[in-house]
């Protein structure tokens, strides 16, 4: 895995691992909203919400864009390829391995 | 969603949000294995791998256990479900928006 890659999936995971940013990425998901839309049921300031934001775009699972004085959302689903792609992986290994065991445990015993 | 569930959340991808933490769980999905041995090719003193195996232990994702004066560490796959729960719900979501965009543009222009 390359190291740019690497660095991809710290940031998706790490924006992940706070259930504000994550109420954040629940709300986009519903369609694009604008920055202050987006704060009002959110129990912290406005500057704490641009914050949050910061990190979600760095991480590549939103974008914002600004037109005229409004700031506005949207989800970048691409943006969890590789993170998926990695717990995909482990995933199917896991399971390889759970199969490998029942087919083992289904053997007749020897004696 | 209650806060334990959450924080759970919180702490299976803040563990999975760094590269060193990824390469412990690749490498305890191959199969049990001891932390030393599991030490040995991370460019990493054996104290700083004890912590990252601390941070894996409290995001239920990884289990250990000491026999005698071996610590043993195995993947623990349950400890994924409820993150994988949230990602698979954005997943659905998603994609059922993308349909739906996909349907508008499929339908015939109206003059």
């Amino acid at each position: 895995m390359s190291k740019n890659s690497a660095a991809q999936i710290d940031r998706v995971f790490h924006a992940l691992g706070d259930a504000t940013r994550r109420a954040i990425v629940e709300r986009v998901s519903a369609g694009p909203i604008s920055v202050s839309k987006l704060a009002k049921p959110l129990d912290i300031t406005l500057a704490a919400v641009v914050q949050h934001l910061q990190v979600l775009e760095r991480s590549g699972l939103v974008r914002t864009e600004k037109i005229g004085r409004v700031r506005t959302c949207r989800i970048e689903p691409a943006g969890l390829s590789a993170a998926e792609k990695w717990l995909n992986e482990r995933r199917t290994i896991w399971q390889k391995r759970f199969d490998r065991l029942g087919a083992l445990l289904a053997e007749p015993e020897k004696n």
